[in-house]
């Protein structure tokens, strides 16, 4: 399932460092995290991100997968709002989705408290 | 395990959205962003970084987790850098490894190129 032009849902959780996650943010951004916990969803997601706009019929080379597997991950990290994709005849087309990257640095970006 | 004061082991990788990860890169990265994928674990890990240096025996309340399920995670945390624990009697008292978040949200922060 594509999440095609509807925006993803984008994390909105405070600094980690800031105070104690309540359980619903934690399971949310947990989500996020396992989503991109996974060596063929990182290298995945780093060819779009830093090729742009990506067919997933051209992912199969660089990773070495097959299409159903990649189909498995890339739905993944739409679902986790990382990457959303258009469908254009018989491909998927991908680009990552700069806000929910930046919102998951600025969660994990905060100075660490006391121990500095 | 502990990882007292050995130092833990930083991640190196250059930004995700610079180039495509290397198979090496995307293991040792997502080993890290999965040790941070677990709802209980982010909890803990948010406890510990908010409030400083933090005992085991002060974890299990907040948590409303047994201590044999706390020492599961908090050596998922451990083993990924994240966490470092120095054992003082019968609890381990656990802080943040800052240099550990700061790479990971460095190599989460980059700014995603082509479709920016």
């Amino acid at each position: 399932m594509t999440t095609e032009d509807q925006g993803p849902d984008i994390l909105c959780c405070p600094p980690l460092a800031d105070h104690v996650l309540s359980e619903g943010d934690a399971v949310r951004l947990a989500a996020v995290l396992a989503a991109l916990g996974d060596p063929v969803r990182l290298r995945i997601f780093s060819i779009i991100a830093s090729q742009g706009e990506t067919c997933s019929c051209n992912l199969e080379g660089p990773l070495g997968k097959s299409q159903p597997t990649i189909s498995h991950h890339t739905r993944k990290l739409a679902e986790a709002g990382l990457i959303v994709g258009e469908r254009r005849g018989r491909w998927t087309w991908w680009q990552v989705v700069p806000d929910q990257l930046d919102a998951l640095a600025a969660v994990l970006g905060a100075t660490v408290g006391a121990d500095g």
